[in-house]
């Protein structure tokens, strides 16, 4: 663990990319193909069986001698063959590599990380929509002042807010979980024909997805890099849910809104200043997810790939996608904390949404003015109103109670805050969470 | 037409998002949102019909109007309503924007806009898959030099090439195709509650999305912006694929490669240089693809948005979504053309292929002395031999007859150009575009 | 002007990036290369003159033509240059595009346009540098609760928080005038050799930055895109400071802050709420500067340009660099707008920074504390005190009145809000703000 | 070292941003703070040498504790500023962050360590440069065929060629210098008064800045983030000049263009195909260097930063400015190793330019039938001259030596290669380059 991992490469997502996983995922599709091709007859079973044998134990192969020659190799891959060879000896090397180029692999296994670490994505993001699912139910119909362009518009419910976050985590999920579906293995020997594969490479292909539970192609992917695309877009998509929640509990959590707290186990103090409460989780689920954007760029980036195999663009993907998944992770695991920790404030919320009524007020007179005045020119009333009672340091009951031009109790009475169809909304999005949580059981 | 329009901005993809576009689809939106509300029992069908009918003539509206005060107002939608409010009268302004918020209006015009222009990003890339179809077909079993970072490997096919661009072709516009028919209406009111709906919102929201053909929702999306990131996402991919087609096409162009040439009526030629014949499509399209990266993450970034509207970050999402759309579907069109104009010499790929032969001829010497020196010792000696014949100036095939440790007639029969499985895989890719063709009609 | 444009395509950048000014452009290089080459004896003066007077009437020349012709021509010179030929006629064409090549023109004119452009930014961000020194002389001493974290902190005054937006307006000018200033000069011939100037091309490349006041080079700089990188990363800095400046208006102007409202004529009102008062120029200069990194990515992206001229990534930076420098022209008008408009609320700024003053009183019980429990044990004592206060609805100073273990006096004297050297600091930055445009009248 | 270190993390500026560099750059900055206090008479001596003397010997501090609660305090330094307090006892703990916030010293502290980075970038692109320098020198005038667009041009020289990557290299290295130069030291205390520096924080913060040799502030740079995005700025330049050098190196190359090879101990083989010779490391210098735009993109998006302290963007930049440091540096070592192992082939260079000797020929034909038949058309009939040449599958010379409406004897004799002021502008960059490198020593 590092200086910076606590907060950048937290939750499971980052261990699903270490190099541990690295090797074991290299060595898990290795150990898939030549099974693959033991089950399609190209190579004989016990020599595959040594290879997965060798394949099972990452301890007792000499990994450091794959470590120290990737760089000048170009990738791992070669010298990883390398290494398996030697570890079977000469009459089983034959069920190494069959058939395939180093991207076959790489490729392969970089996807099979890709799931493990988009799993635990999911499970972190599951946590916080379970949780926000809590909040909605909870604080269905407790009044808070909606807020736009951070202005207090009208007033809502915190369930409705809360029912919008648990859309966008369960929504966020659902594409995440149809890009690891739809997941391909990559076979296609050095440049595609598969040549190498004794004329058995689409049966071995089919095998190798089938062994690997990732879907086969028509043919090899090697520079059309749909797979890396769909997961970067979904990636993040779900750090931009993320963060449009952990942005709201910063600003809710802002000492003049306090509307809630997010309470941690010895988080959020500060050196210079011991009254402060900071939102830490919710600041680092922001400051983790901020970093996808710039990411999912570089990957769209490197799509354009030359001919067969890229010389610059493929490689640049490594790191990229790796820090992308270990990013977006780390965002979903602390806004599942923060959410745990978050403590809303129902009553601080009722005051200031009763302090606000001057929004409906005002939109109660601009209704009423509207058969005399036409729709237009009575929101102008209404707006006038509005600042004549501010300029006067008047509430803006007093300033509508003097007008003689409409029905004032009917006024102040349509005035009244009105969260509409709020309940009904969250409970809609609660029922849509409970069957996808279900789903996935 | 700008200057750099016919570049930047070709295609439909770009009409599909000009100011005329922002009208309509803002116009169409009012005019739906009239008459859900009037099916729904919200207003009354003649005031709903009075406002359709206003909507239907863009040129009677004041629009002028609407483009002075689009940026005090923070929105075009504000002064649209009060025009249309004053276009139909008194009495029929009931019906103009029911319930709504800017928001609602802009944010479902916007998708309406991006289906449009998705559907002519669908069409230049079907087209361009259309012709790599036939070229797969015709050059099916066309060799050529398979290229891995930038050097000759071993052979392959032109049609195996072409089938790649094929599949990742259709993968994008399976893609595309899959966000266009989730894209969701936005209906929620001044801060989601629907509470300026008459009881009816949830109601008119599902009467909403079905006269405009969107989703419904169970909540608003006002600051979840899924439906924004997934089109960036599919986009971005799109334009990921075009992007190393027009590379693998700019790369067969070279003088030195001159495996392909594009012609185009009027391209192509240079101010200083009348000998050249530059791939001016496919050189067009990568240009537009470029840009499409830095666009996704703007719209990514933008997903982090305040309460229950974005200071900002909502706004930020207009020019840049349009651009977006605008600039795939340049490149789409572009590739279109480079693909249409895509003349492939065979004789050329063919002789070029030949003199690589020393690629596998190396690996089946490679191949024949492992039994002998162990997997690993081949391989080096191998790459020995290749040295001895490029430092004396010799053909592989002479050095590799001069050894006595090996079946010399076997390795030279082994060497000769095996393209393994590439037809096979070809007619699979075929197969494929077929069906989905198929499927669009 | 479009719907949009009152918005993203604000201020005088946006102009200098017009077609017009695309055409002024590339016609102002032709007639300064024409004079540089009769300067220098390449050309007759008398073709020159020709030339330098067909270019200054761009309303004779049939610049529909280039239009037309340059998407097909990869670019807007070689039809431009035909046209140029044709107005002058055979005698005089000798002068027309002396030993250039297409880029040579191109790269010229768009770094002339962005000169332009960015002095109208530069107009912009001093307007609201001026305004913000005005403020923080003003407001020198005002109050206000600081704010880490979004959470208030200790005492400040909003002339140091405005002495620091200046210090960042002033210091992202410095940057453009700094990369201004050192723009060059494109002058190659067709593969950088200028070997079709005559012998010359040297000469003429001095004599062609003099005419222009660029700046010169020991070689052209075709695939070497420093300085386009250097106006990216100096409008991308310039976007971040009007971002920042921009949220802190936006978030001192939200309702439940309002230490500052945002007044401007016609604006701030909503559709469907009176009574609200949107800071619509600080909004619209948010949207504006967060389309930057994304663009700047892009022109980044480009660097990697092949050989002697790029085949699509040099293309891609026409529309993107002139995108970036209306966004960023269009942010610093609006944000001179918004603090143009901009009324502080010094009385709600005191207020609010008293009720926050349980800050400094929590560390001054924490120094107080120091002697006798150590610093870090004090820290927690002063946490637990802020707690208790809290948890008991009471102020601070109550529960640290009721203290044995400090002289309470001292701590509620030393609790007092101190602002330290604010007023001093804001001093230095007014003056240093004072000598830059001094210095640059 | 981890298995992609060896690519990602290679060169000087990876070591520069480790865990222990952070560690000595945070304590570096509290041993310069303590003694700035002191001098300054802000605290006494013997104390400001205690905590001097603790920070000189990490390895005698508790830094496991620091990382482990780094990320529940927001940042490392408050744990830091807690076991130093430890560490040097009570009495002298008033001298242990004087003054000052997490923030002061975790900035001041990432732009040392930056400045490290920075150090180590410029040495790798300094090797590179010079090698370019020599590549210049030795190849001033061998002819290769200049390309633009992709396709062969007119003759220039490889001189001239790394004459253009050598300005780029110093280019960039300039940009890096000044910026280093300007970086500023941060301290303003919780939120910038200075309030807790005893009166004296201004006269620290320029006994700081004299310590750590960076410049002072009128004010606290907290929010407004300049100084990271001109190393943003710079970096992503210096990236782009090294994607640009390396792409070129690929290209020439390829199997087909052969003008170069890139020699390297134990590099470029590949496991399927013992005859490759990838460029591996200019290769991997791209792979580096594309990494850089996202980042830069991140920083950029992170300058938006909210009142005193940002509640996320801030933190994002600590892992995207070390990692861009980091991949930078990467690309620039890894340019300087593809230099340093170039070799160039002028004969194969001189044999392509000969059979491109079309290009000349055609322009030398256009030029003499120009006064006939004017420029346009001349033009066009050289065009055509081509056309027939190459459907004919004749040399272009002999299409034109069996003209009638030429000089035919002097059109071939001007259509000889001509490299005009090529080794002119060579010897120029070489000076510069040698006044740089003077500069610097």
């Amino acid at each position: 663990m590092t200086l910076l991992s606590g907060t950048f490469a937290r939750g499971g997502a980052a261990a699903a990319v270490s190099d541990d996983a690295w090797f074991r995922a290299l060595l898990d599709v290795e150990a898939a193909l030549a099974r693959a091709a033991a089950r399609t007859g190209v190579v004989p079973t016990t020599a595959a069986d040594a290879v997965a044998a060798a394949c099972a134990h990452p301890e007792r192969l000499d990994l450091a001698t794959v470590v120290a020659r990737a760089a000048d190799a170009g990738n791992p891959v070669p010298p990883l063959v390398r290494v398996l060879q030697d570890a079977v000896g000469e009459r089983d090397a034959v069920a190494v590599h069959v058939g395939a180029t180093s991207q076959d692999v790489l490729d392969t296994a970089l996807l099979l990380m890709a799931r493990n670490a988009v799993a635990a994505v999911d499970a972190d993001l599951a946590a916080a929509a379970d949780t926000t699912a809590d909040l909605a139910h909870v604080h269905r119909d407790d009044v808070l002042a909606g807020r736009t362009l951070m202005q207090q518009a009208l007033p809502t419910t915190f369930g409705l807010k809360a029912a919008g976050w648990l859309a966008g985590l369960d929504g966020a999920r659902l594409r995440l979980a149809e890009v690891v579906a739809s997941l391909p293995v990559q076979y296609g020997g050095a440049v595609g024909t598969l040549a190498a594969s004794g004329g058995a490479g689409v049966v071995v292909r089919a095998a190798l997805a089938e062994e690997l539970q990732l879907t086969s192609t028509a043919v090899p992917w090697f520079t059309v890099r749909l797979p890396i695309a769909d997961l970067a877009g979904a990636l993040g998509a779900a750090a931009g849910v993320v963060a449009t929640v952990a942005v709201d509990v910063v600003l809710l959590a802002q000492t003049e809104v306090a509307e809630v707290v997010e309470v941690g186990e010895g988080r959020g103090g500060s050196s210079a200043m011991p009254h402060k409460r900071n939102p830490v989780a919710a600041i680092s689920a922001r400051a983790c997810a901020r970093r996808a954007p710039g990411l999912v760029a570089t990957l769209l980036s490197a799509m354009e790939q030359e001919h067969e195999r890229a010389a610059g663009a493929w490689h640049s993907e490594w790191p990229t996608l790796t820090e992308l998944l270990s990013t977006v992770g780390s965002a979903a695991s602390w806004l599942a904390e923060s959410l745990r920790g978050l403590r809303p404030d129902p009553p601080r919320m009722a005051a200031t949404a009763a302090a606000a009524a001057e929004g409906p007020l005002a939109g109660a007179l601009a209704e009423a003015l509207a058969p005399t005045l036409g729709k237009g020119a009575a929101h102008d009333a209404a707006a006038a109103a509005v600042r004549e009672a501010r300029d006067g340091g008047r509430p803006l009951a007093e300033v509508v109670a003097a007008r003689t031009d409409v029905d004032v109790r009917a006024v102040l009475a349509a005035g009244r805050p009105d969260v509409g169809e709020a309940g009904a909304q969250v409970d809609t999005a609660l029922a849509e969470h409970a069957a996808l949580t279900e789903g996935r059981q």
